[in-house]
C-alpha cells in the first residue's frame, strides 16, 4: 500500500503541470489589447529574456565549476557521486521555473491590462490565474523532481547495482535542493540588483529631474524598470520559492529516514512530507479555481473570493494530513500537531507582516507623520519600525519551534523533534500552489499598470490595475509570512542534517570509531558529544560570530551593488536625454534596449562575490574551526540573518506605503515636502525589501546545504 | 608575598585619585575667561548638573527596587545576602564618577577656550589633563572599590562571621559589576536621547529653519545641545568604561578563582588582574605627564606627543605582566601571551574604526561622493559602509578569542581557557587612565568651542579648539576599539561565569547531586552535558534567536526614543521663536534652560523601558527555557549585540564625517544639495553612534550580569 503510495506525489505533479499547461492556453487565448499595447509587452518580453539569457549564462558556467568541484570531491571519496549530478538538476529545474515563469507573466500582463478595460473582475481572473500557472510549475516540478529522484534511488538503482540505504538515498537529494538554492540565490539578487537598479535610475533622472510622470513612454528606464518587475517578483519570487518547497520537502525527507530508523517506520516518515505536499496540490487546484469574482465586484468581495480558495486548500489539508499521520505513522500523531502549528505560525508571520507595513496601521502611519519633520526622521523611524517588527515573528517561531519539538518526542528522540520542525514548513508550503498565486497576481498587475500608462489607456484602467496591486499586497502578506517561517524551520531542520552527513562521510572513509562511540550506531547526542558542540567549545562561539559577520558583509555587499547599478543607470538614462534630440516632445523614441542592457551588466557583475560568499564561506569555515564551528557558524547565520531579513523587508514595506500615504493626500499629498521625505525613505527602502532582504532568506539555506556538501572539509580536523 | 601584594592594588587606586584631586588644582587655576565665557560655562554647567539630578533621582528608584528584589531573594536562599548591598556600591561609584567626571568637563571647556586664547598647547594640556582626571577617577574608584570589597570579603568577613570560599567571594563580586552595568546603561541611553534630542532640536530649527550657525547664542537649544555633549559624551562615556573596566576585572577574578581552583593557584590568579590593572594605573600615571607639546606645535608633533604616552603605558604594561605573569602563575605564560593579545585586538579594531569612519579613507569618502545623488544613497551607502565595517572586528576578534583560549590551556581546561581571554580584556583596559584622556580630551574642546562661538572670541580661537576636536577623533578611535573589544571578550568571561553561578546556586539550596554528577566537584564540561547546553537544545535555540530580537528591539526603542524627544525639542524652540520677540535681533534672551528641561524630561521617560528589557528579560527567559535556553539567549544578544553595535556606530562615525568632507569644500561645499544630502545622513547616524550604538555594547554586559543574578530562576524548572 505504501508503495502505492509512493506514485501518488508525481502522478500529481504532472497533473499541476498538465493544469498548468491548460491555464496557459486559457490565458493565452484572451485578447491582448491594441497595438500600442502589444508593442510594449513585446518590448518588456525582449528585455526580460534578454536578461534571462544573460543571468543564465553566468549561472551555467558558476555551475559548471562547481559541478568539476563536486566531480573532482566525489572521485576523492569526499562526496556520494550522485551528488554533482542532484545538484545538477537541482538548478535546472529552478532554472526552467523561473524561464516559464516569466514566459507566462510577460504574457499575461498586457492581457491584464486589457481585462482590465473590461472590468475588474475580469483583470483579476487573467493576473490570478497566470499567478496561478506559476504556482503550479514551480509545486510541480518541485514534487516531480523530489519524487522522480527518490524512486529512481530506491528502486532503480538497485537494478544496475546502486545500492544505498534511506538514509543515504534522503541525505544525497539534499544536494538537489543545493542546486536549486544556488540558482534561486543568483535569481535574487541578480533579479533584485536589476529591478531596483532600473527603478532608481527611471525615478531619479525621469520623474526627479525630468519631471515627467511614472511610467511614461518618454523615459528611456522605463521599459528596464518593467523588466524589472518582471525579474526581480516574478523570476526572482519564483526560484525563491521553488528553493524553499524543494528545501522543506528534502530536509523533512532526510530528518525522516534518521528518526525513524529504529521503529521501523523510516519508509513512512520519508514518504509523509511528499504525500502531504501532493495533496496540497490537490486542493490547491480545487481553490484556485473556486476564485472568481462577479463584474460588479467590489475589492473587498474580490478579497473574500480570493480568501475562500486560499482558507479551503488549508483546512482540508490539515484535515486530510491528520488521517495520513494516524495511517502512516500511528501513534505520532504530535506530527500532526506540528503541521498546524507551521499554518498557524504562518499566518502570524504574515498578519504582523501586515500589521507592520500596511498603511491601515499605526507604525506605518507614523512614518508618514515623521515625513513632516524631514527625510532623516522618515529614515530613523523606518528603520526603528523595521527593528521593531522582529519581535512577533520570532516570539512566534519561537514558540513553534518548541511546540513542533516536544510534540514530536523531541525529548525522548532529538531528530524526531527536529523532523516534526520540518514537518511544520511542509505544512505551511503544501498550498503554495495557490498561495504563490496569491502572491504573484500583484506584480502582474503591477505590470499591466505600466502597460496601460504606456499605451495611454483610459485612467479608469489604470485605477483598476492599481486596485489589484493594492490587493495585491493584502494577499502577499501571508505568502511572505509562509516564505519566512518556512525558511527557517528547514534551515532549522538543516542543522541536523549537517550532523548526519557527518556521521555519513565518516563511514564512508571507513572510519567506524570515533572516540568511544561506534560511528555506524552513534546518536545526535553522541555526534555533539563527540565534537563537543556545546557553548563552551570556543570554535563554537567563533563561528556564531562569524555566521552573524558573514550576513552584515551580504548585506553591505548586495546594497552596495544597487547603489553602483543604479549609478551606471543614471549616467545611461542622462545621456540619452542629453543626446537623443526630440525625446522629450515624443518625436524620437528613447533607446529602452540599452538601459536594459546596462542593468543587466550590472546585476550580473555585482551578484557573484555575494553569491560565492554564501557558497564558500561554509567551506572555509570549516576548514578552520571544525564541525563544531561550522555548526555554530549555521546558527549565527540563521538568527542574524532571519532577523535582518525580517528587519529589511518591514522596513522597506513600511517606508514604500508611508509614501503611498502622503501620496493619497495626507501631510499636503503629492510633491510636499513630506512626500520627499517619503520618497527619499522608499528610495532606501527599495535594496531592503526587494535585494537584501529576501536574499537573506536563500542565504541562510544555502549555507546549510553547502556546509553539509563540504562537511569532508570540516571533518579533516579529525 | 602574595598577600603584600594584595595592598598594592587599593594604594595605586588611593593615588589615582590623589593625582586626580592635584590635576583638578592645577586646572581650576587657569584662567576661565572673559565675564561672557564664564556665564555660558555657567549655564551649561547649570545645566548639566539639573539634568544629572534628575536622571539620579529615577535610577535611585530603580536601584531601591532592585536593591529589594535582591534582597528579598537572598531571604528566600536564591541570592548570596551580600548582594543587594554590592550591586549598591557598584551604581553607587559608576554614579559618583559620572558626577565628578561633569564637574570637571563642565569646568574644563572655557578654560579650554580661554587656553586656546593663547596657543594650541596650552588648549591641549589643559583639555588633555581634564580627560586624565576623568579617567583616573574611574580608574582609581574602580580599582579601590574592587580591592577593598575582596580584601573586606577575603579577611574582614570571617573575623564577624562571613566566611566564603575564594569562588564565593569573587562571584558575589560580580554582582557590584552589575550596579555599575545598570548605572551605565541608564547614563548612555539617557544621556544619548539627551544629547541627540537637543541636537536635533538645535540642528533642525535653528539651522535649517531660522538659518543661523551652529552654537549661535540666539539659538534657545544650544545651551541644550552643549549640555548634551556633557551628558553623553561625558557623563554617559564615563559610566560606559567604569563599568567594562570593572567588569573586566571582575569577570577575569571570578574565572580565575574556578579555573585554578585545583592546582591550588586561584589566589594568585584572582590576584593577577587587580596587580595588572595597578600596575596600569602607575604607567598610564607617568605617560599623562610625558603628554606635552610645545607653544609651536603643529597637529601632528600633538599627535605624536599624545601617541608617545600611549605607547609608553602600553609597552610598560606588556613588560611588566610578563614578570607578574612568570612570577604569579609559573608555567602559565600563556596567560601573558593573552594579555598581548588582547592589546593587538584592540589597536586592529581601533584602526579599522578609523579607517572606516574617518575622512581620510576611501570608505567615508564614497559616502561623500554618494551624497552628489541626493539622501537617500547617502544612506544606502552609509549603511552599507557600517555594515561592511563589521569584517576586520569579527575576525580579529575571534583569532582574539582562539588564540587567547589555547595559550590559556582551554584544551585541557576549558575555564582556564575563558580566563585566558578574560585576561586578554583586563591587559586592554589596564592603560585605561591614559587612553580615557584621549578619549575625553576631545569632547571636552568641542565644548571649549561652542563656549567659544557663543562668546563671540576670535575665529582663531575656534579653529584651534576644531583642530584639537578632529585631533580627538582620530586619536579616540583606539579608545573605542578598546572598550567594543573588551566588553565583548569580558560578556564572553561572563558566559562561563554563568554556570558556576548555577553550580553555586545548586550547592547553596543543598542539591548535591545532579544526575549522576556530584555538585560540589563537577565540572564545567559535566555543567554543559547535564543542562544539555548544546546546539540540539532546542530550547538553547529559541535562547539565541529570542538574545537576537532583544537587541533589535533594544535598538528600536532607543531610536523611537530620539524621535519622540527630538520632537518635543523642536516644538520648544519654535514656541520660543514664535513667542519670545527679538531674539533673532538679539535683544532678548531665549529661555536656554527651558530646552534643557524638555529634553531632561524627554530621556528620563525615554530611558527607562530599554533599561527594564536589559535588565528583566534574562529572568523572563530563565524562567521559560531554563539554564540552557539563558545560555543561548546569551550569545544571541552577545553575537547579534556586537554586529549592531559595530555597523551603528561606525556607519553614524561615517556619515558624520561625510558630512564634514563636503563642508570642507569638496562637491559643492556648505549649502549645496550634496551638502543637505549629508546632513541627512549625518542626522540618521546621530542616535546610531551616539545613543543605540554604545547602548548596546553596556546591553550586552548587562545582559550576562542579570542572568547570573537571576540565575535561581533558570534553575527552577530542573
Amino acid at each position: 500500500m505504501e508503495k502505492l503510495l509512493l506514485w501518488f506525489s508525481p502522478i500529481v505533479a504532472m497533473m499541476a503541470l498538465f493544469f498548468a499547461l491548460k491555464l496557459y492556453f486559457w490565458m493565452m487565448k484572451k485578447p491582448e489589447g491594441n497595438e500600442k499595447m502589444k508593442e510594449i509587452a513585446e518590448a518588456v518580453r525582449v528585455g526580460a529574456m534578454a536578461y534571462l539569457r544573460q543571468q543564465y549564462k553566468i549561472v551555467i558556467i558558476f555551475f559548471a565549476i562547481a559541478f568539476v568541484l563536486f566531480f573532482v570531491m566525489s572521485r576523492m571519496g569526499l562526496l556520494n557521486p550522485i551528488i554533482p549530478f542532484a545538484f545538477l538538476t537541482g538548478g535546472f529545474f529552478s532554472g526552467l521555473a523561473g524561464y516559464l515563469g516569466m514566459i507566462v507573466a510577460t504574457r499575461a500582463s498586457s492581457r491584464t491590462a486589457e481585462g482590465c478595460r473590461q472590468n475588474l473582475n475580469e483583470g483579476l481572473s487573467i493576473s490570478f490565474r497566470s499567478g496561478a500557472i506559476m504556482g503550479l510549475i514551480v509545486t510541480g516540478f518541485g514534487l516531480f523532481d523530489i519524487s522522480l529522484w527518490f524512486i529512481l534511488l530506491k528502486y532503480v538503482g538497485p537494478m544496475i547495482g546502486l545500492e544505498y540505504s534511506l538514509t543515504e538515498i534522503t541525505m544525497t537529494m539534499l544536494s538537489f535542493g543545493m542546486g536549486a538554492s544556488l540558482q534561486a540565490l543568483f535569481a535574487r539578487v541578480g533579479g533584485g540588483i536589476f529591478t531596483k537598479a532600473a527603478d532608481v535610475g527611471a525615478d531619479l533622472v525621469g520623474k526627479v529631474e525630468a519631471g515627467i510622470p511614472e511610467d511614461d513612454p518618454r523615459n528611456p528606464a522605463t521599459i528596464a524598470d518593467n523588466v524589472g518587475d518582471n525579474v526581480g517578483d516574478v523570476a526572482g519570487m519564483g526560484a525563491d520559492l521553488y528553493e524553499s518547497y524543494c528545501g522543506s520537502i528534502l530536509s523533512a525527507m532526510a530528518l525522516g529516514a534518521v528518526a525513524n530508523a529504529s521503529s521501523g517506520q523510516s519508509f513512512n516518515a520519508v514518504l509523509l512530507p511528499m504525500l502531504i505536499s501532493g495533496l496540497g496540490i490537490v486542493f490547491s487546484l480545487i481553490g484556485i479555481f473556486m476564485v472568481h469574482g462577479k463584474n460588479s465586484s467590489s475589492q473587498k468581495e474580490l478579497l473574500f473570493a480570493i480568501n475562500k480558495g486560499v482558507y479551503f486548500a488549508s483546512i482540508m489539508i490539515l484535515l486530510s494530513s491528520a488521517g495520513l499521520v494516524y495511517y502512516l505513522m500511528p501513534g505520532n500523531m504530535g506530527y500532526w500537531v506540528s503541521i498546524l502549528v507551521g499554518l498557524i505560525v504562518g499566518i502570524v508571520v504574515g498578519k504582523s507582516t501586515e500589521y507592520y507595513t500596511s498603511g491601515d496601521f499605526g507604525p506605518t502611519q507614523g512614518i508618514s507623520n515623521s515625513a513632516k519633520m524631514g527625510p532623516a526622521t522618515t529614515i530613523i523611524d523606518g528603520f526603528a519600525v523595521g527593528s521593531m517588527s522582529v519581535w512577533i515573528p520570532i516570539m512566534t517561531i519561537s514558540g513553534g519551534i518548541l511546540m513542533s519539538y516536544y510534540m514530536g518526542g523531541g525529548a525522548v528522540n532529538p531528530t524526531s523533534g527536529f523532523y516534526s520542525i520540518a514537518l511544520s514548513g511542509v505544512g505551511m508550503l503544501s498550498t503554495l500552489s495557490i498561495i504563490f498565486a496569491t502572491d504573484a497576481y500583484g506584480p502582474i498587475a503591477d505590470n499591466a499598470g505600466g502597460n496601460a500608462e504606456m499605451a495611454g489607456l483610459d485612467k479608469e484602467v489604470r485605477q483598476r490595475t492599481d486596485m489589484l496591486d493594492s490587493l495585491g499586497n493584502t494577499t502577499a502578506a501571508i505568502g511572505k509570512g509562509y516564505a519566512v517561517g518556512s525558511g527557517f524551520l528547514t534551515a532549522l531542520a538543516l542543522l541536523v542534517s549537517y550532523l548526519e552527513e557527518a556521521k555519513m562521510n565518516l563511514l564512508h572513509n571507513n572510519i567506524t570509531m570515533l572516540g568511544d562511540f561506534a560511528v555506524e550506531t552513534i546518536t545526535m547526542g553522541q555526534m555533539v558529544d563527540h565534537f563537543e558542540i556545546n557553548i563552551l567549545n570556543p570554535n563554537m562561539l567563533v563561528g556564531t560570530f562569524l555566521g552573524g559577520m558573514t550576513v552584515f558583509i551580504f548585506a553591505a555587499l548586495t546594497m552596495k551593488a544597487v547603489g553602483k547599478s543604479a549609478n551606471y543607470m543614471v549616467e545611461e538614462v542622462r545621456r540619452q536625454f542629453r543626446e537623443i534630440k526630440g525625446i522629450m516632445e515624443g518625436t524620437a523614441k528613447p533607446d529602452y534596449q540599452a538601459c536594459v542592457k546596462i542593468a543587466t551588466k550590472g546585476a550580473q557583475k555585482e551578484m557573484i562575490l555575494p553569491a560565492m560568499i554564501g557558497f564558500l564561506t561554509p567551506a572555509v569555515v570549516g576548514t578552520f574551526v571544525g564541525i563544531a564551528g561550522v555548526m555554530g557558524y549555521l546558527l549565527g547565520i540563521i538568527s542574524t540573518g532571519l532577523l535582518m531579513a525580517i528587519m529589511m523587508s518591514n522596513a522597506g514595506g513600511a517606508w514604500d506605503n508611508a509614501k503611498k500615504i502622503i501620496e493619497s493626500g495626507v501631510h499636503g499629498g503629492k510633491k510636499s515636502e513630506a512626500h520627499k521625505a517619503a520618497v527619499v525613505g522608499d528610495t532606501v527602502g527599495d535594496p531592503f525589501k526587494d535585494t537584501t532582504g529576501p536574499s537573506l532568506n536563500i542565504l541562510i539555506k544555502l549555507s546549510a546545504m553547502s556546509s553539509i556538501i563540504f562537511v569532508g572539509l570540516a571533518l579533516l580536523k579529525f
